[in-house]
């Protein structure tokens, strides 16, 4: 404890005096969780992301499984549950016909298109059966990377005077957990980025978006941490 | 142009007839490239980034003069003056106290806050000399990562018939050109990253960035293919 | 058409001589309708508002059968449908237990909880059936008084080129039509108002706010002029 | 107190027992206030609008000099500034050329661009001197009618963990009050307006629009009802 002022003091001095490179600031990211502002916000745990049988889930299954992020990411949904903080999970869905995609799409739309993944509807849209949504827990639907974009997750946020927001998700940097982490940093929230249950199609891919990208912009926690705060 | 054809429908067959991981998706996006629907939009290019006595430039400056990012940036934004394409330059600016920023900040924010770096009405928030806006080119501000967000980029690529959005700034990764490129190809944009135009702290950041991320939302290009279809 | 140019005209010197209440712009908007670049987006024509058995339709079910609106917006579908203009349904729906609406809620919103009216998954939520959405035709759900507001319904315009935006809907002042408009306005599409595919709960809310607020921010036709024009 | 009471359990049985119209809802809604989370944000008081002499003023400049309205809002405003409660000042202004004004603008903006009004840079759209803000507090600029659309106030009142928005402005239905009124009950805001902080073209104007839709959507409140509880 101690030691974590001294240095805390010592970065703090740092930069007050020295024209630094603001990089340097992620090592002052402990994490500061208050659970009576939190929400999880659960992202694209969708049978075509997770399942095997899942259409784009060839990159991912395996992956998943493997580091148990489902059992880590119910863990943390369900300690939730039994303290009362609100939990928010954010579906990514094309209307049959995909409306929502320009007649000039990028290579990411374009794709869906074409491999007629998450079509609203259809089993490869629904949430897995382990972190199936209870009654009163919202479930938002957008066709975007961003789970506040074109869905009221913000509205949901507000409405429950939430600051702390917990993400996991599938996938880590291509890109709902990215999009969503630098929406709610971008929003004056706090985001929390729970690595283990988070995942991607690559360790790189997973790795490297979390040390150089997400961690300037959200605290980066895991299940274990949360889970011991939340029982204490 | 045939062999061009010939590798397109093979890609089409392959897309239809096999399961497939999306990732493949970003071979088949050739520049589609509409100059009088496009805009540029030059992201972040400000003195305390980009000029050597920048309050953060040290990771920057010495990098953008050696990849002459400013000179592709500008050889660009003439070609558009010439042929009439809009310009919007995105600064990113505090107010002076940061209101913007919450009272429990996230990494990023809090860092900029202590360094006090990019305060609005300081030489440091202003756009380089080099990149100057001219009459009639719009200037937006914001104190967040995404273009988008906290200002009226939007309604002016609106109000202008916008679709295909030129993007070149600093930096890549980390994060405005990362941040506004997501959320133009959430808005249904057509986004085109102008590699050389865009830098960051390290050629992995730059690169990984663009090769695993927006390379799969956005066209990749660069000034010279932008200016030869100009001049055209 | 002389006699027109010669009202532009004679308007264009006085806007140009006298320091004027812009109010008078109104005189000016006659219909410019591009059936190429339009929409038709239909609000809250729901059961629970419309229906005479819905919850609080008490206000408007008579009204509206009297005034033949739903027949209207009916005739003004069935024609975009037939030119292949786009349609676009709003539905307002609260979740069960409302996780949209504040602890704190203002009047609008904690009346609608009470009453339990527009509850998704309901009867009541349903769009009625004499104007039911067909494939392909996007219905976003949202709970505000703004159709753009937590929906992607700037998505979906956005991707498809849209620009004129023709609005109908249930009620014209309270709210969805001013707020709609308002937004449409904002985001610079050129919204028309089809005054007889609107009503409110008295002649005065309906007339009122199209000829006192609507009027300024919109084109204000109706179903009538708009068959004309797709007829031709 | 104990009348008050009273009123409110027969309205709250009577709100349970039958199908009513909503519309009564707003006789249940007395002032909430909670200093500690409020902010007051006041809305277009700029020369253009409010100064004998300035472009647009005509209709509004003599009524509310007749109505005190900048001496009701400056006694707010000084109050919150001695009590430390966030004050954030909305201009509207139009960049030079007018880059946010679709090339096919709906009636209101169509005005603006004639007359040349509220032009950013020009005194016309300054912010009175009776309100100048000063120093810490954000001034938020736009060209809408909303304003919170293409500025980042939202993000402002969110990082200041503001629930509870003060809203003064002119004009009241023309539009800046209506329509950021509506938008902050549709982000779960609780906005109360401050009716003598308010003014429109016409008695008319202001009052049907407050007794009509304001009233449903927001508290009506009013300089001295917020002075005696800010001062208790």
């Amino acid at each position: 404890m101690k030691a974590k002022i001294g240095v805390v003091c010592i970065m703090a001095i740092y930069l007050m005096l020295s024209p630094l490179n603001w990089a340097l600031a992620k090592l002052s990211a402990p994490l500061n969780f208050d659970p009576s502002h939190a929400a999880l916000v659960i992202l694209h745990y969708q049978n075509d992301i997770v399942h095997p049988k899942g259409k784009i889930a060839k990159s991912y299954a395996e992956r998943i499984a493997k580091a148990r992020n489902v059992e880590h990411t119910k863990a943390v949904l369900e300690a939730c549950r039994k303290k009362g903080i609100p939990v928010i999970h954010v579906r990514f869905a094309l209307r049959k016909g995909a409306p929502e995609i320009s007649q000039k799409p990028g290579p990411l739309f374009s794709a869906f298109t074409k491999i007629g993944c998450l079509v609203d509807g259809t089993w490869g849209a629904e949430i897995i059966d382990e972190l199936k949504p209870i009654d009163g827990e919202p479930v938002v639907t957008h066709a975007s990377t961003n789970g506040f974009w074109g869905t009221d997750l913000d509205i949901i946020l507000h409405a429950k005077g939430v600051r702390d927001v917990m993400l996991a998700g599938i996938a880590t940097a291509r890109y709902v957990v990215l999009a969503t982490t630098l929406a709610a940093s971008d929003r004056q929230y706090y985001p929390i980025v729970l690595r283990d249950c988070c995942n991607d199609a690559s360790d790189e891919l997973h790795k490297w978006i979390i040390d150089n990208v997400l961690s300037y912009i959200a605290v980066i926690s895991d299940s274990k941490e949360i889970l011991s705060r939340l029982n204490n």
